[in-house]
């Protein structure tokens, strides 16, 4: 019981330090890569349920796309809409890296922040 | 019919000129947004129904993620594996630009290229 609680809280310790780093970060979330969330950063008003299932749904395109067109084992999904960006990475065989970002985000920092998280996570996980 | 030849030559042209900027853009292609392919440039031995049906089930899911989160009309997807990078960007209400590109490419170079192709793209569409 002692070693969930610990690791909980440690994801949760690195979304924090993620959300921190950038104002322009809304939301961060780790789900597995079947879907479920496993721990979250997110503002109130948002739905998690709904965020995890289109990540595992997006990721799950990106895998196939990257496998089918010979792009090699997938690293990120970047989706670009008007208003903002959602980023996935992948965190070790299990676990996905989320982040929601407004459009104003600075992509090259973020992306090296969430490099480092995915790397942390990996350990964790 | 010679309207519809001429269309299809702009867009040829359109790709051509794209694929030239960067040697590390391997592919490029206009697709509608359901799937069928308007125009390519492809080297030999890529299979343009897979990649078409590829990008418009990814796009599908790009657009939905990016309404179900509130970021907007879809702009852009971006695909990276071990091996390179998956790009669509939307060219108007019907198309979709798509390149495959290498692990080499400079994205900021290449974004920057593929915007110009895609406002020429919306223009002729």
């Amino acid at each position: 019981m002692n070693k969930t609680v610990s690791k909980s809280d440690a994801l949760n310790a690195i979304l924090n330090s993620l959300s921190a780093t950038s104002g322009d970060i809304e939301a961060t979330a780790v789900v597995s890569t079947d879907g479920l969330m496993m721990a979250s950063n997110f503002p109130a008003g948002m739905d998690e349920d709904r965020i995890s299932a289109m990540a595992a749904a997006l990721l799950a395109m990106g895998e196939r796309t990257a496998r089918e067109l010979n792009r090699g084992n997938l690293d990120q999904v970047f989706v670009k809409g008007a208003n903002g960006f959602l980023i996935l990475m992948g965190a070790g065989p299990n676990g996905v890296l989320v982040a929601l970002c407004t459009k104003a985000a600075k992509l090259g920092l973020i992306f090296l922040d969430m490099n480092r998280a995915a790397a942390e996570l990996t350990r964790i996980l």
